[in-house]
């Protein structure tokens, strides 16, 4: 059989497991049509977007189809195929979903990324994945990056922050990571290199900024939006640049929070904002890749994966990305 | 004497009357240092942004000090000359304040600019003066408005947004413009040739958008901020650039307002926000100059200027800008 987890219901405001049932399909027979292959997924990874995908209206990507797998990455292993670019036995990732086993690499669907001889695929998902290149390509492309910039980055202690500050301190700036409670501040400034970490949960952000920022912040990589974007924006050096990547505090809210209340500042102080998502700039993955694991085997980065294990224990995984309770990169691997 | 009104207390929350207070100052005799000059004030400009100088902290510019003249823009007659740049007789325009005499073009000081023959007082502080400057700063260099841009403009009944709109048109883009009263919204599809005009006071601006903008917006020029704000982001297009240049609808807010609940947007619809101020702008003014020029003496721009008149109506007239009573840009003659 093929196990699943499909979406239920659409979650109305904090997602929870009621939203998603365990169901069996007939595992897909390989009669698979030229170019496609079967692949069965040995590993998930888990994002905050994913949260957004089961709303209606998304955006930038249809939502999830009620009764079907709930979309998300993952790395699986090649067991048939009608596509030599996919032999039987290679590794390829992409949005598979949350089941076993997956026709993909089919006509006028995004074509699956093969992993490269000697990535593992915790690796594939993790350090040399999509959140990896989201921080590269939003602090570097989009953020312009520069030796001296004072840079504040929220969520820092999640699989996009963490690569955002070291790929900011690796560009030669001053870093400040902001993250929930004392041990992922220690992971800021012991294993990242931060310069200094405020802890939300316990201290007051903006006086925090006064302190670490008296000439203001430079550039800011927002991945929570709410109050600590108000904050930030209070504390932006004149001509700074703000980079959207996400707004996690705010993707369980039934109703939307209201915004920032200091908008006009971005007016006085000539401030930037800049929303982006990773789809437009695919054309700098390979140069981003590159760089990546020039840095992870040079030991110039630092990566933390939190690893969780069986199928049962799915939806449940997802829900830690939203209480903070992952310590790192969420993943998951099947058993089978 | 040198009548002056000057600023009697910060005002908190709502501007109002009680909040200026006229004095009577000394001539100031012309004992003129090198390179300075005295002037005698014909005309006064109002601008939303002098509210916003009158807080503590406004950001690029000092406060104005309590009990001097307030600070606003004045077109004026050089009577007295130590600087041969500016002889006695010519005009020019400058932060002179609300008072009849000012020895300005001080050392350290922002140098006045000289009115060009043939350039009317109400000319050079209106349709050539600094709003029409911002105007084409904004949408030019930054919101960069090309050929088949859908722009939205918000303020467009008043001094800066009646400018852009028609800059906008020049330029070869659809505008829909956004004022207050049925009398504005017919200037603004009759004499400043947009597309389509809102009225806020009487119509549902977001339902009106997704009529007239189904392909949504790509271009939003700000004056406003608030609930036009948040009703435009919701119906930007794709990469939609967003140029912030004032938000008249808070200047005279106590407590700040909350912002859009919408900013999550900015993400999945990667979209762009940029603050701006004319300062940073002044090597455009040139060229900006002569093409305003151009245009008026071509009949291309239409402007429209709300000329109140004597010294004791200034404070009056400058809460004019605020209920939306001034009738285009809006200026004060001051009896002799």
């Amino acid at each position: 059989m093929n196990r699943q987890w499909v979406l239920a219901r659409r979650p109305v405001g904090q997602v929870g497991l009621g939203d998603f049932a365990r169901t069996d399909a007939e595992i897909p027979v390989p009669d698979l049509l030229k170019g496609e292959i079967l692949v069965r997924n040995r590993i998930l990874g888990f994002d905050p977007a994913q949260r957004g995908w089961m709303d209606q209206g998304a955006g930038y990507m249809a939502p999830m189809a009620l009764g079907e797998p709930v979309r998300g990455s993952a790395c699986a292993e090649v067991i048939a195929s009608q596509n030599p670019a996919y032999p039987v036995g290679s590794f390829v990732r992409g949005l598979f979903g949350w089941q076993d086993y997956a026709v993909v690499a089919k006509a006028g669907e995004t074509a699956p990324i093969s992993v490269p001889e000697g990535v593992q695929p915790e690796e594939a998902l993790g350090v040399l994945g999509a959140a990896s290149l989201t921080a590269w390509a939003g602090i570097k492309t989009v953020g312009r990056v520069k030796s001296g910039d004072c840079v504040l980055v929220s969520g820092a202690g999640g699989a996009v922050g963490s690569m955002v500050v070291q790929i900011a301190r690796l560009n030669g700036a001053r870093v400040i990571g902001i993250a929930g409670g004392a041990k992922k501040c220690r992971w800021l400034t012991q294993d990242y290199g931060t310069d200094a970490a405020i802890d939300y949960r316990t201290e007051n952000v903006s006086a925090r900024l006064a302190e670490l920022a008296p000439e203001g912040i430079d550039l800011f990589f927002d991945n929570v939006g709410g109050d600590i974007l108000e904050a930030a924006i209070a504390h932006m050096a004149l001509h700074g640049r703000i980079v959207l990547c996400g707004s996690i505090s705010s993707y369980n809210d039934e109703q939307p929070a209201p915004g920032p209340r200091n908008l006009s500042r971005m007016i006085s102080y000539r401030l930037q904002m800049q929303g982006f998502i990773l789809l437009d700039h695919l054309d700098q993955v390979p140069q981003a890749s590159a760089e990546l694991r020039n840095w992870l085997s040079a030991g110039q980065i630092r990566y933390r994966t939190d690893i969780q294990h069986g199928f049962d224990a799915i939806p449940a995984t997802f829900l830690r990305l939203f209480t903070g309770a992952n310590q790192g990169k969420q993943l998951l691997t099947i058993d089978t």
